[in-house]
């Protein structure tokens, strides 16, 4: 396939590239075999209008898939008492397998709509419900991790849901991992991820189970890690470490494990993560309301450790991967600040700490796809054709005004200013899908 | 007119309403007469769908409409180097009025399809593009005051760009209100306002001008106040003493007086604002960027302070007021909090910050209208009919699940996760305005 388009992508952190007028050529299988400027013998497949730019799709490393049904309500609380009373009376519904469809059907188009064609999910505790998600990105050809919750431990859960002890929460998420990897039809584009919740929910015994257990299959881990002030000091208490180093005792800070939040991690635990090749999916949003402090972005990545960005929908109240990447931007520049004016300049914030929007985009495709692995995320040669058209013509969001923005500014607004119906056709792995779940029961038969 | 619909609003601070299939009556001049249950016999002339809601008009009371060309790019320098780096060179553009007039043709419409049926507006210095602004908005019927900006400090602004003497300043400022008064057509719906930028870049003889100005035309004022640390100190060191205080002196401080930002006002002056029945224009993502910390909204309508919402067009990146009142609980939330994890949590943010999103939805609105004086914002008899449809349905932004969401829910999530394409109609002062520039040559017929 040949499709003719104005690219922006970031290859590096914070480096915008722009290539006018290109033609990316893939395989059947979606890699990028070419990238040339378009000259009259091209011949492309799709051409794109004048008014749309093609972007690499956006890689969310961080989605609660069972929180959906509260995304933009509920975040009155903090997280201790957030869970007990909003979130896991919602997650338990995911028992009933035909609501939790219902949800899995509405999302995943959504997200696609969005421009997010990574997602890198928690689903419930239910094995059924996680299949069912597993089977609904494969259906609307989403790339996506899908994790069954593991949680056992009786003061970090509620009684009525939690897995019923820690042989139990390892050998269901054992299962859910090969229910996934042997659906029909999946050629890797939907993987299986180890999901303990946090070692809040679960015991040292669940947490060892599942650290042999992606040992032994060779799977992705996903956590939270050093969230809030209670998180990161429940942790502290319990195992008289940090959340960082107790996951690694675990066996659960691997290479590409996604350790979500960060915010409370130290200087070493940076270091720790890092040595591990693990990394933090950043939740801008989810972080004002939960995370007591701002994940300090611009340290971390000049520490080498990996970024991606992630939603957190639910405790992140925006679905959408631009809003969070303009939220990471203006949080950075929060931290760098400070908040209260009663305290001098010099001391109120943490100086240079500002990131910029070509560096927040970069943790939203390439620094994502590096925190797990794949080569998605810029649009080169090699790469998978993972991709979005976004309108920034005038009927768009986005409102330019030729004698004045250059490449660099257009950028910014379209990341700042879009909203989901700007973006007009999202492909993965080379192949369009669709975005509309009008479409579900069509989409929903596996090609 | 008689409209049938679901109306959501917020009378009080903090107090939503919901009022379940009313019928709004208005009169010849667009005040509501009753607003009652609808009956069989009510017949109304308008009825909304039923996945259609009811809102007040948003009131924007911080718009910089010259900047619009620049919304969502250009945040990166402090506000002292960002105005003559990016904004002076473009507000002197507007002496150019052809220019002008395609910037407001486009962005009046694209303000009310927003929502924004009232703005507050800064202009350029350029009486002929303010009288054009004016026009636009008469012509479009957006609910407005428009100010010709006065600014001639040779420290603090550009040779190129200021008026070249004080008295100059002020005949020129006179001129823009008898101008904007005498539109024809204009029955009140657009207002003059006297606009000092802020004291650093206004000499005290402009400032004690227009002040006597403001009141022998009894007209608003409007100007920043304690925006930053550098203004804030700035007009400390060339003064003794407060922006708030040393605008009283000055006679800018006034009733319905709005001032801008206010994020480093002390008790003292909240005290001595609220005294003067003056208020803050609350401009939340801007000030994440300029004013080095938070406003301490909670505190400050607390004391009784009149506080408006401003999306501060464009040190503010989102001109949709509803991403203002989302930011306005986030930053609430990051002041209660604190930033920095490395600093105990105790000491680390202002507890008792968090406002809701019903807080912010009526500094949107209500709160925005007291700060003015005008009876907007709240659907009641006796309020002028500025009103907004939003559509909530499936093919909305606004994702509901009627299992779990009660009327609360709802708003949080339309205020939240909706966009301006989700508002289908929008109506001011009873009339409903066309929202697209695409009618503008036929729009632009006073009528």
């Amino acid at each position: 396939m040949k499709i003719r388009g104005t690219i922006l992508h970031t290859p590096n952190k914070g480096q915008l590239e722009v290539l006018e007028d290109r033609v990316v050529s893939t395989d059947p299988l979606g890699v990028i075999i070419s990238v040339v400027p378009y000259t009259d013998d091209c011949q492309p497949d799709i051409e794109l209008d004048k008014s749309v730019v093609l972007l690499p799709g956006l890689v969310d490393t961080h989605v609660h898939a069972p929180q959906w049904p509260q995304l933009g309500t509920g975040l009155d609380e903090p997280l201790e008492k957030w869970l007990f009373k909003y979130t896991f009376p919602l997650e338990a519904r995911y028992s009933d397998t035909s609501f939790a469809q219902r949800v899995w059907q509405s999302m995943v188009p959504k997200l696609l709509g969005q421009g997010t064609t990574t997602a890198v999910y928690f689903s419930s505790i239910h094995e059924a419900a996680t299949t069912a998600l597993a089977e609904t990105c494969l259906a609307f050809g989403q790339r996506s991790y899908v994790g069954r919750v593991a949680m056992d431990h009786p003061d970090g859960t509620p009684d009525w849901y939690r897995d019923l002890s820690a042989s139990d929460g390892v050998e269901a998420s054992h299962r859910s991992i090969v229910d996934i990897r042997s659906m029909p039809g999946n050629k890797g584009l939907v993987q299986p991820i180890v999901t303990p919740r946090f070692i809040p929910a679960c015991t040292d015994e669940l947490l060892s189970g599942l650290g042999r257990l992606a040992e032994a299959e060779s799977v992705l881990t996903q956590t939270h890690c050093s969230e809030s002030d209670w998180e990161h000091g429940y942790v502290l208490e319990r195992h008289g470490t940090s959340d960082t180093s107790s996951l690694e005792s675990f066996g659960l800070l691997r290479d590409h494990s996604v350790l979500a939040h960060g915010s409370h991690l130290t200087e070493q635990d940076i270091h720790v993560a890092a040595e591990a090749g693990a990394g933090v999916a950043h939740c801008p949003i989810s972080n004002s309301y939960f995370a007591n402090a701002i994940f300090p972005l611009a340290r971390a990545l000049e520490s080498g450790l990996r970024v991606g960005l992630g939603s957190d929908v639910a405790g992140g109240s925006q679905s959408n991967l631009f809003r969070q990447c303009e939220h990471a931007v203006t949080v950075s520049r929060m931290l760098d600040d400070g908040v209260d004016a009663s305290v001098g300049a010099e001391t109120r914030g943490v100086h240079n700490s500002r990131i910029d929007i070509p560096t927040a985009f970069w943790t939203a495709t390439a620094g994502g796809a590096e925190l797990l692995g794949i080569p998605v995320g810029v649009l080169a040669e090699g790469f998978v054709f993972d991709a979005i058209a976004v309108d920034i013509g005038p009927n768009s969001s986005v409102d330019l005004w030729p004698e004045l923005d250059d490449w660099p500014r257009v950028f910014e607004k379209l990341v700042r200013c879009s909203t989901a119906t700007d973006i007009t056709r999202v492909w993965v792995a080379g192949n369009e899908v669709t975005t509309s779940s009008d479409n579900q029961l069509q989409s929903l038969q596996p090609s």
